[in-house]
């Protein structure tokens, strides 16, 4: 990948800068939690297949890992691996005390329930969120381990100093993995929040209502400019990628104008989802050692 | 109680006949399931306190039992109960195998932490569908025990064949037990979602918009006439008791006349929660007998 140019437009979010920061921090929390502990946290990934798109966020997450001083362990099936197998190796590295964090790199073959495979994923290993039982602690308030990306979205919101409470929040697709926690993160704050996805009808007039507009579909370019209202602030979580290079759902330059703040792809959610990433497997740790 | 006057009114949903035909059905099974395993389901509730409307519910729910010949037992706890007391019983109930369901009657004292009661129901014996596991796997598309009120409004929707998905369903209120489960159950099907609450600004211009409406604030009458659109569907979920009588969050004289349907208080989601109830306890019965 060629490193992408310096944000110098205010408007758009520097997703690298705040994930630099959260990184640092974690770097010197994982520092303090070596010196008090004797170990370093450890995330092991899992990755089926040769989807080059997946195995590129697998190999950013070891760098990310190697940057705070976690320990990363690098696990691989091949695309026609039974889910047994991808199951029996989850609950191996549940067991294994000196492992605190699982991530299994989505989407899953066609053949495998990914839902399933989630399931099994010990709790308070789930630095991904997606079990269950932290979706569900989610959904009534108790925010523990939260799927990446909404979270990232969230702190970047912080960063920019604005409540979403009161503000209209559309969330545009419905997956488990981003639309719905995001959502849900979002009202959890008192957001007023609604979710579009393939059945809505007039997307456009949807979405031209939102202060915040998170829009994560895969649908290449699916947002333009007459489909936001002036000083929107809009996280655009799509990739899609076209001739070795990734597109957002959001048409950039036709939207920029109008936004007050947007996040880019690639150089947006990406880094933030990471470094959250960091920060669960530091939290797992601590978790598991009864800090 | 008196009794309620028959409904007449094609636009008013009748939410005693539904429950009473959810219950012959689970009657019917229930009596299958006694003659296969020679034992009857059986539910415990607990009660903490006096609050008269709370009392009230219980003795609904046991009375549904009786009709339908589930097994019911009734613990009560004074007011100054202490939370560790009521998670102890619970965890007698879990542990006893002639118990399939536990309910724990909403609200609870202000000096105990629901959630923390909730989550310690055992996930098959959770016929309210309180507990976080359940909750989170209702979030990502795998409902199984899900909370009783919004399981009755999609039950109602399909008695009528209307289809959400598609539909702008707005809903007012985000609270655990109604507001966020309704938003995902009819998310889950696929219907446009939009969640309001005490936050959110110009109430009426979202509401407005619902072909759906989904109201449980708990303030008597707040949803007026002008604040829906030509034939909306309503379901009325609040409930105010004042001078012995209660109310629900939708000014029901003045919204009947632009309607398509209207689920009134009382007798509309009221009794379709309990009869949910019942077909939720004997889910649990077979579930725990390895049906």
């Amino acid at each position: 990948m060629e490193p992408l140019p310096e944000v110098t437009d205010p408007r758009v979010i520097d997703g690298r800068k705040i994930a630099q920061a959260i990184e640092a921090n974690v770097k010197n929390e994982v520092g303090r939690f070596i010196k008090e502990h004797g170990i370093k946290p450890a995330l092991a990934t899992i990755l089926v297949g040769e989807h080059p798109p997946s195995k590129l966020y697998v190999k950013l997450k070891h760098w990310a890992c190697k940057r705070v001083d976690i320990i990363s362990e690098d696990h691989k099936f091949p695309q026609e691996a039974k889910q047994e197998e991808i199951i029996e190796l989850i609950e191996t590295l549940n067991r294994r005390p000196e492992i605190h964090g699982i991530l299994v790199q989505l989407p899953l073959p066609k053949h495998i329930d990914e839902r399933e495979v989630m399931m099994r994923i010990a709790p308070q290993k789930d630095v991904d969120g997606f079990n269950p039982l932290n979706m569900g602690k989610m959904l009534i308030g108790r925010e523990g381990f939260v799927p990446c990306t909404p979270k990232g979205i969230v702190r970047a919101l912080e960063e920019f100093n604005i409540d979403p409470q009161g503000m209209e929040v559309v969330v545009v697709g419905h997956s488990n993995v981003v639309g719905k926690p995001a959502a849900i993160m979002l009202l959890n704050r008192n957001a007023t929040v609604k979710v579009c996805h393939v059945f809505t009808k007039d997307l456009k007039s949807h979405t031209k209502e939102a202060d915040i507009l998170i829009v994560a579909t895969g649908v290449r370019g699916l947002i333009k400019g007459d489909m936001v209202k002036e000083g929107v602030i809009v996280f655009d979580v799509g990739i899609t990628w076209f001739d070795e290079k990734v597109y957002g759902d959001v048409d950039f330059d036709d939207v920029l104008p109008k936004v007050k703040l947007i996040s880019p792809v690639p150089g947006g959610v990406g880094p933030m989802t990471i470094a959250i990433l960091m920060e669960h497997t530091l939290m797992a740790a601590r978790l598991q050692v009864g800090d």
